[in-house]
């Protein structure tokens, strides 16, 4: 079953087109002759360039876009690293259904669309609703602390739902996928994740997530550690999935299905913050060129982040000192992309405009 | 004629109140009991409190707004600092009013509304526009490296202009301000104006503008000394609207009035770049209390930049390696500063959403 499912993933991996990059040339001379300075339009003019590019050289295009915002709880909550009880998970999915939530708010202000999936949190299954996709693997994962999170079956199930997510949302015309997540004591396996995809101390990448006090991140930091140690075998193997298995969780593991599918559809994803970055981390240790296809959305504010954001060779696009998660991030910087795709197809040209387009005796 | 001006001008500075700043506690006592953990919104936690406080005590409202994006030309052009000949001002306010610029994409992405102002461009009148207010200053400023740019009277004039644009935009509902210009060579008395409010070395603060080479760079910083010294007494005096005279333009002095204006109207107002951060820079030496109603929308990538905004103590919202100018930083911290409100008003409570705020034992 594992393998088939295995085999499953590497024909998706295979189909992640690696991008023609001399196709960027072409955009940026396109951008060059619009009626501004060389190069003024900044980060907006590099995210038109790279949705160019992974296109394949169409003119940019980031709407519709959408959200999903993936819930699952943690085996790991049980060792008490979280400000929050595991119950929030759970109350956070009802309340992002009853639109209170900060990424309700934010993609409404952003025009995207928002929908929620259940993974695998804790308790029975929710009410219908339109906005909500119940795909449960599993009742929150085991405690990484002692042993691996999930099954490799569970694993592989988790990122193949969030393949299909991305491939529904490419039947229905989405152009661009947010990466968002919900799971109480959730920055607890992406740490680990960090740190057995990049080698970091977890001294220097544990924060306090949902709001725990120093002493709860000394307590949370060991708690990574002993979760390295429990499954030190597979973190010494370096296969990116395997580590994902043994440290990750549903909704990781469906973010990291959703962004490698994304990809595979040369879709842009949008990924926001600290748990969704460690989801971009392992979909891009299984497949590195679905780089292409992502945004890193914000830097985090938990601290560990900008660790990781070297480690990655990353150059997040907002800095706002965010961290919620639940794709508030992505929502941001789906508006900027859709700014950098209208710069692309809107502005006039110098000739166009009958604007000059600068001399050389100046300067 | 110039001292009942400045009388007026001094009325209008009267009437900017000082904010209540104990109304921040009352915004983030709201802020902390919505469905997130503590502060996790960041700078947009941020930007709503600063419009509660700047309200008086009101929920953050940010829409309608609207950029004011001002023209003039500046005599300084002779002395060949800028990559664009002096034909463009005139060039690109027919390319704003046609649609086709970088501010006509960025305000329609953000929903902002454009009025395009000239205080001063070169050339005769426009052809009549419905987004186009021609007020015409003077035709193009006179050559700071020889002597002031303006008379005192054409510089109270065109304060005046901006303060009456804000007192119109207020009187018509609009809740935000954005801060647009367009003059080639604008940034030469930008910096001017940077070097001597701040004390700053022209040589640290000069940088390309519109695209000068390196050399032309280092001509323009000597134009930047020149400007100085030849206005030197009026440098001296420390009077902030007397070296806006100096070494501002018709551009630069109507944003100063239209950020005043705004104050007083207790309006925000997004401050753009690196020359409408000149006018912010004039506005607060005028009127300190006026900062409480500014957001620096972005920081520039004019190299200068970062020196001017540590000697102003800001911190700008957006780090887009942006440098147009138009109103286009402006227009993308309008979104933020929806998205700040949009939390403000429309997230649930921890008590409303039936969300466990968080328990002490934990952490």
């Amino acid at each position: 079953m594992s393998s088939c499912l295995r085999e499953k993933l590497n024909v998706i991996i295979s189909q992640v087109d690696e991008v023609d990059s001399s196709l960027a040339d072409e955009a940026r001379a396109h951008l060059d002759n619009l009626t501004k300075p060389l190069g003024s339009l900044g980060r907006l003019e590099e995210l038109a360039v790279k949705m160019f590019v992974a296109s394949g050289g169409k003119p940019p295009e980031s709407d519709p876009a959408r959200i999903y915002t993936i819930a699952g709880d943690h085996g790991v909550n049980a060792e008490d690293v979280s400000f929050f009880p595991q119950e929030v998970t759970r109350q956070m999915v009802e309340n992002f259904l009853a639109g209170g939530a900060g990424i309700n708010v934010l993609a409404s202000t952003a025009g995207v669309e928002l929908i929620v999936v259940d993974a695998g949190c804790m308790g029975g299954e929710f009410p219908d609703h339109p906005h909500l996709i119940q795909r449960k693997i599993g009742c929150g994962t085991a405690n990484i602390s002692l042993g691996p999170a999930m099954t490799e079956e569970q694993c592989l199930k988790a990122m193949l739902l969030g393949v299909e997510l991305a491939d529904e949302s490419f039947s229905q015309g989405i152009k661009t996928l947010g990466t968002g997540e919900m799971g109480v004591s959730n920055t607890t396996p992406s740490t680990a994740l960090f740190c057995a995809y990049f080698d970091l101390d977890p001294v220097l990448i544990t924060g306090p997530g949902g709001g725990i006090d120093a002493e709860g991140v000394i307590r949370k930091a060991a708690v990574v550690k002993s979760a390295l140690a429990a499954n030190a075998d597979v973190v010494a193997s370096g296969d990116a999935v395997s580590i994902l298995t043994a440290l990750g969780g549903y909704e990781i593991a469906a973010l990291t299905g959703l962004i490698l599918g994304g990809a595979k559809n040369r879709q842009m994803v949008c990924i926001d913050g600290f748990i969704s970055t460690a989801a971009y981390a392992a979909a891009t240790r299984i497949c590195p060129v679905a780089d292409s296809y992502c945004v890193l959305s914000h830097a985090s504010a938990e601290p560990g982040y900008a660790g990781v954001v070297e480690a990655l060779g990353g150059n997040p696009l907002l800095h706002l000192d965010m961290r919620l998660g639940e794709g508030s991030g992505a929502a941001l910087s789906m508006f900027m992309l859709r700014a950098a795709a209208n710069i692309y197809n809107d502005m006039a040209t110098f000739s166009d405009a009958g604007v000059d387009s600068g001399s050389s005796n100046a300067g």
